[in-house]
């Protein structure tokens, strides 16, 4: 599924996302992470084997959920969902944290810091399904692209 | 559970809060939603039986996440995520709305519309069971308060 212009303006503006996975026991696990765009797909990294990628091996459905920047005619903020599938690749997550850390952090943040350079870590790749919540992406909604 | 001080001064603060169900082939269900404290719950409301609250009346786990103000020493951004369980009460949801749209939208803004006033809707009410994220409440963290 193709990534539409104005979700990818939105990402590369750099809104911390929420990405929600599930537990061995079907309950939900919540975390903020910084999210990218890599082709048709959302990426974020993870140092260690956090949590959310034990899950994600297990259940590969996932959904990110980020404020966006405008609003509604009802005066609601805009906000975009997307539902998919991850799958988790090992190594390389010190290269897509530093590319995010200059969008979240600013642009000549060094992170993560020289301690944890060495750590090969985790990316998580998202093939999104379906896009929801308020604005041009909501279904039925005329895109602004 | 108690909902600690800086908790409840979070959420004073309006927060945008990420709510996530579990629809019932146990994929996640997200919607951003105002939320606002009442008593040892958290609540949200809502003018129609929309998804959330046909999950939430079949699985009551539920997660709500949100941004916090302050930055940790590695400058991440805190964040809040309640987990806990949900029961949905019938009636005075306008009352709600109105109560959290003088927080999230200001302190003189009249809603929702006055057409739609007659809805009796649906409260979501959130008992806390556990709390995650980046901040003082974190597990561990020594508190504020």
């Amino acid at each position: 599924m193709v990534i539409p212009q104005e979700i990818r303006e939105l990402i590369e503006s750099g809104p911390l996302a929420h990405v929600t996975t599930l537990n061995s026991d079907g309950s939900p696990q919540v975390s903020v992470v910084w999210v990218g765009v890599d082709g048709n797909e959302f990426i974020t990294a993870h140092l260690g084997e956090w949590q959310k990628v034990k899950n994600l091996r297990k259940d590969p459905r996932v959904a990110l959920s980020l404020l966006g920047r405008g609003k509604n005619a009802m005066g609601l903020q805009e906000y975009l969902v997307v539902y998919g599938k991850a799958r988790i690749t090992e190594g390389g997550a010190v290269e897509v944290l530093q590319r995010l850390a200059r969008v979240y952090l600013g642009p000549k943040v060094e992170f993560p810091p020289e301690a944890l350079r060495s750590k090969p870590g985790f990316i998580t790749h998202i093939a999104p399904e379906r896009y929801a919540g308020i604005g041009p992406w909501q279904p039925g909604s005329a895109s602004s692209s």
